[in-house]
């Protein structure tokens, strides 16, 4: 047999002892973020039924998709081909898929569970996996962070999902103002209106938000030559990314939001939607996502189910963005009669501790054990067995040495493990209920009592 | 469009707050207790390469395997069928599939990484898929807590793994005698020399023990009549399980290594074997396994890849096993030139949790928010964010209620979802900068400064 290869597949990832430590720094800081801020957890399946997942992330995102092959006689049935003659496709071979967001999933669980408060406020860290080519900091299989209120169209609702992520991000040492990162906020129905003025058919609308969402990648350039591409006249998309410059002037969204007060009929389009956002901005600045979010008339997210407004961090030296979110008022209606409205946002950990580990943001992580705990030959190993039972039932980090090397060689590897201590155990201390003490770093010694040891490795 | 079903997928689950929170409390035991012990975490991808997974489980471990299905070019080549009219098979659709369990994949990363510690000690608590026939208390995900050492085949490494594991279980509340759970254990060189005694050749052994696993599900005679279909002869079905019934008299493990003293060669088969076992149980009965290790001969354990000591966890009320383990001398061999012997554990957090669940072992868990910040419609929702982020500053858990409908129809919510207290905000409490507080079980209302809130929440 040849060699088996023992990387991990295209796209993903081992995490050793420090790498899972700094993973779970992070996520316990969000998880418990979040829980301040009033959110329940949940945790959905790996696996989602297809008919779950397609049709709510576009094309590309459907394109994306892992999909579990049939097993046994249903596999075999599907590469049989049709009673018709016709060909065996992808659909024949499938029908679960791995979980593409956290966001389809909660609301799958919203249409399910009657049970659930009417404003349901559940936070979601869990890992998702998409096909897509890995690149730097992007990857197969990612962790996603998410917030969401459902069951309430108030904008309070869009200002606390901000909230908590800018305490997230706080707290993690990211800054307390937009210097330290930068949440940008735009809208959909503003948007559309924009692409109304430019002169594109609204039916194109969703493929002119995925190419002006790479504004920040290609630029604008890249971003009229992919509207071209997509079938859009070249002077309605120039024209498209002009009226969105022109949104940057300071008094934009006053202006617009000043013709929604005068007469819902004759309102210019988007009005509404300005109001709103200025609405939002003033609800922010009371609390954590005050200082940090910036109206950002470019901002288009790509996914296809947002009806509001819609959020992105960015923070500097970062490409792309270390979350985004927005409103989704029609999703959950796609698994329900009932209409329930919903926003959250959606904190990627991986470009999170991309960037902390870049600026040195972590404190000093415990971890690995304190003690190892080494023994002379003498010493039978049911006895450094119960020594080891006591020092852990005093809370500490023990490791036993299983055999009995030198013990040269067993304080050698005490160092290789980067344990701070060596606990030593011959005759004498063991007819003393004592160990020997061995400080790896300075190489003291101390004999104490194995009661005492642990007040002693605490002390460092 | 017909509705799209809301459940989640056959054998799988989500896990609603109070599912979360039981979940969490387990897990955080067991990563407790096993840095408690020296091991250090590891995570390793939900994708695996087929090429890692297959011929690792047996034959019945390979066939529940989920496997991805190929995309896009691949996936169409695939089903173009092959150039020389052969039919399109399982093995071009698919190249990988999911985790089976965390030890191949264990193995796996030790063949990698060169930098990893000679004595590698690891836990890994991650959810592995199978695909299974659903059952009461058998899903198709599900989380496994392991523990392994790898690099050495001193039974000090068998013992501590039988002490993480124990210790676990002792701190669940599980007992801390033979009562409250039993290891049990035998010796995969044991059983060969039973299989042997029987008359059964080797060459059959592994299709023995995976009958033989099931004892405790379908009975002795179940057992035989497996035997036989797999076409071992009835006289010796039934030699076999004689054998194993008589290992069970006391002084059994002493009479076999007593052979093994004599000499090398003439040694009675397995004997080797029991003396491992003595010693075992010997060193086991300085730590916290002690009370719990009990010799079993009738202990199989489906997977194929153990080489010596095998482990089983029951507890009294639970059919079938709370965890299992042994050691695996030839796996990592499998992935790498280094020969390097290996013992691991493996806690089934699922099986736990449902003892746990039937038994009421759950300490009461803090979850949701611990207060509802209610307003009159007179205040304005900056203001409301303002109060919020100073009582989260504070540590306390907050909902903030997004809409301003009558204070009845708030305090009805607060009650809903379990929130301890409501924090009324109105025009007299912003003027003084406080809050009134009202527990919810009592109706007691109280004004006071929010700086005081956060003191009182917690008091009860």
């Amino acid at each position: 047999m040849s060699q088996i290869s023992t990387k991990p597949p295209s796209g993903m990832r081992d995490f050793l002892a420090p790498d899972v430590a700094r993973r779970r720094h992070v996520i316990g800081v969000i998880a418990r973020v979040y829980e301040s801020f009033g959110f329940v957890p949940l945790e959905t399946p790996t696996i989602e039924n297809l008919s779950t997942l397609l049709g709510k992330y576009g094309p590309e995102g459907d394109q994306l998709l892992y999909r579990l092959l049939h097993r046994r006689e249903r596999l075999a049935r599907a590469l049989e081909g049709k009673p018709d003659g016709g060909k065996t496709t992808e659909l024949d071979l499938s029908d679960e898929g791995l979980r593409y967001d956290l966001t389809v999933p909660l609301a799958r669980v919203v249409a399910n569970y009657g049970e659930l408060p009417a404003f349901y406020k559940r936070y979601q860290i869990q890992p998702v996996w998409r096909a897509d080519r890995p690149a730097k900091g992007r990857f197969r299989e990612f962790f996603q962070c998410d917030v969401d209120i459902c069951g309430t169209k108030s904008l309070v609702a869009d200002a606390e999902v901000c909230g908590a992520v800018a305490t997230v991000l706080r707290e993690l040492g990211f800054g307390n103002d937009a210097n330290g990162f930068q949440i940008h906020v735009n809208h959909r129905e503003l948007l559309r209106a924009m692409v109304s003025e430019a002169g594109i058919d609204l039916a194109m609308e969703g493929q002119a938000l995925i190419a002006l969402d790479k504004l920040d990648k290609i630029g604008a350039d890249g971003v009229k030559t992919e509207l071209v591409e997509k079938g859009i006249a070249a002077e309605a998309a120039a024209k498209l990314l002009d009226v969105l410059a022109a949104a940057r002037a300071p008094g934009f969204l006053a202006a617009r939001a000043a013709d929604a007060a005068s007469s819902v009929d004759v309102a210019k389009p988007g009005a509404k939607a300005a109001a709103e956002l200025i609405e939002l901005l003033a609800i922010v600045a009371g609390g954590p996502a005050g200082p940090h979010l910036v109206f950002d008339p470019t901002l288009a997210r790509g996914l296809s189910y947002y009806t509001g407004p819609i959020f992105e961090i960015t923070c500097a030296g970062l490409a792309g963005s270390m979350g985004g979110g927005g409103r989704y008022d029609g999703l959950i209606g796609m698994f329900t009669k009932r209409q329930i409205p919903a926003v959250g946002f959606s904190l990627g950990l991986e470009r999170v501790l991309l960037v902390m580990e870049e600026r040195g943001m972590f404190p000093p992580l415990g971890l690995g054990p304190q003690v190892l705990l080494c023994r002379f030959p003498e010493i039978g190993a049911a006895q450094a067995v119960a020594v080891a039972t006591q020092l852990r039932a005093a809370g500490l980090r023990v490791e036993l040495f299983a055999d009995t090397p030198s013990l040269g060689k067993q304080l050698q590897y005490a160092a290789t493990i980067g344990a701070p201590f060596a606990a030593i155990l011959g005759s004498n201390e063991l007819a003393a209920q004592s160990l020997t003490l061995k400080k790896l770093t300075t190489g003291e010694q101390k004999t104490l009592p194995i009661a005492d040891v642990a007040a002693f490795v605490r002390a460092g």
